[in-house]
């Protein structure tokens, strides 16, 4: 892990998790959660990142779970907390519980030594908490990327939608959570809302291809996918897109939403 | 929740989780295991339930997480001691974290008082540890019934394999974590090895008929359903099966395993 810059280290170590007044006993021991964050802009799908303050470090939105709160609860408040939204699509996909994952204790500043050692001197029961092992438990929501209004937490300098083709190597085991749940999704694919969630209002059979292919990893052939799509009798045909080239404008569509949510109870075969 | 039945409380307290020696230490606080375990016998799909030896309660096998042990081994634990089976398809389908899940705390004697109260007298640390809120991450897995040697855990009287259709109501909150699990596994079905695991090794087009119906809980088409099943191209076919009516005598088949495995990872779409 490349070295981090040492003089952010005191602010965070006095603020992350704010320290001075974390309790332990308010908080479940040895398990966090996640949060996989999806959007899709410009037939791009995307994760939401939070890009730490120390150092070039990338890692997922997550939290621990309180004391008196459902487990989906905490996922939704690490939700609401870095995009302000609420009643949103939001899945369990997987419990990551080796015995031993990377933590913050593996995040070394440019001596080499711990970077949150000082967590010891200002709070030495959470110093003890933190360092015992725990799990995590992942989640993953589709949000509209417009309307998300990000805001970083206290130890990053900025949440990003980062395409996911293009994720830089994340935190601890967080790229691994990223391919699992890839892997979940895919899985799942014919009972979750993908393509309503994920697309906006109106859209082209194109846009819901890429975004397909996003997922799957894979390219899909243009007239088997346009074929099959149509079949399914999920869509309303609204005007044509107006572009620059109008003879060749494509059909806009949307979701006829009874159609589309009785499907999805039976599993909406496209693939 | 029944009143139980009181002799046999102090046996179960002085013995369950080998009280005396148990310590916390070795565990991972405030999480278990619980598994979910099929076998598919006479045409029916069946799961594993241990009779406890208080009062006519079943419910799941489980256990603590070892706190040297990745979860998974948890799991592969609890199956081999209940099963002695080993190498077998388990996984993981879903972690339960409600606030306040039902616990030991909350079954009764015929008095009234909670059954396991004896275990702070014997054990106080390892009474206040069990007190803390628990979460469970559920595993299934598909055995062989007749390869399973079946071994009751310290608190059961006996393993019993119980038709799915029939399940008893269960201890804690393992109802829903069965209920949950077959949802998750419908859900996955194309691409689980479910028939390649729980059929016999020779069978006839009824029986994994008779499986995928008991696993979607519904009636499938026979015409349909065989004619979907032989042009998945996996089987290899035997000869008939010896019957009274030789006549009317089905096929036996047997699953060509290069072609079920390569089929698995695209999916087996049958249904």
């Amino acid at each position: 892990m490349k070295p981090v810059i040492d003089d952010v280290t005191s602010y965070i170590v006095q603020n992350y998790l704010s320290i001075n007044v974390f309790d332990i006993n308010d908080y479940q021991p040895g398990h966090s959660v996640d949060c996989v964050i999806f959007g899709y802009q410009d037939q791009e799908l995307k994760i939401l990142l939070m890009k730490m303050k120390f150092g070039e470090f990338y890692a997922l939105p997550g939290g621990f779970i309180k004391i008196n709160e459902h487990i989906d609860m905490a996922a939704q408040r690490v939700l609401y907390d870095r995009t302000g939204l609420k009643d949103i699509f939001l899945e369990q996909f997987y419990t990551f519980g080796a015995e031993k994952r990377p933590s913050l204790w593996d995040i070394k500043n440019e001596k080499g030594e711990p970077l949150f050692e000082q967590i010891s001197e200002v709070n030495p029961e959470l110093a003890i908490w933190l360092e015992k092992r725990f799990m995590t438990t992942g989640y993953f929501a589709f949000v509209d990327i417009n309307k998300a209004a990000l805001s970083p937490d206290i130890a990053s300098a900025s949440c990003d939608w980062v395409n996911v083709a293009n994720i830089p190597e994340l935190l601890f085991d967080h790229s691994f959570i990223v391919q699992k749940c890839l892997e979940q999704i895919r899985i799942q694919l014919n009972y979750l809302p993908i393509s309503k969630s994920l697309l906006p209002e109106t859209f082209t059979i194109s846009d819901v291809q890429k975004l397909y292919e996003a997922i799957l990893g894979i390219k899909l052939v243009r007239s088997n996918f346009q074929r099959k799509f149509l079949k399914l009798d999920i869509l309303i045909r609204l005007e044509k897109k107006m572009t620059g080239a109008s003879n060749k404008a494509p059909y806009l569509y949307m979701f006829d939403e009874e159609k589309y949510n009785a499907l999805l109870q039976k599993g909406i075969g496209l693939i």
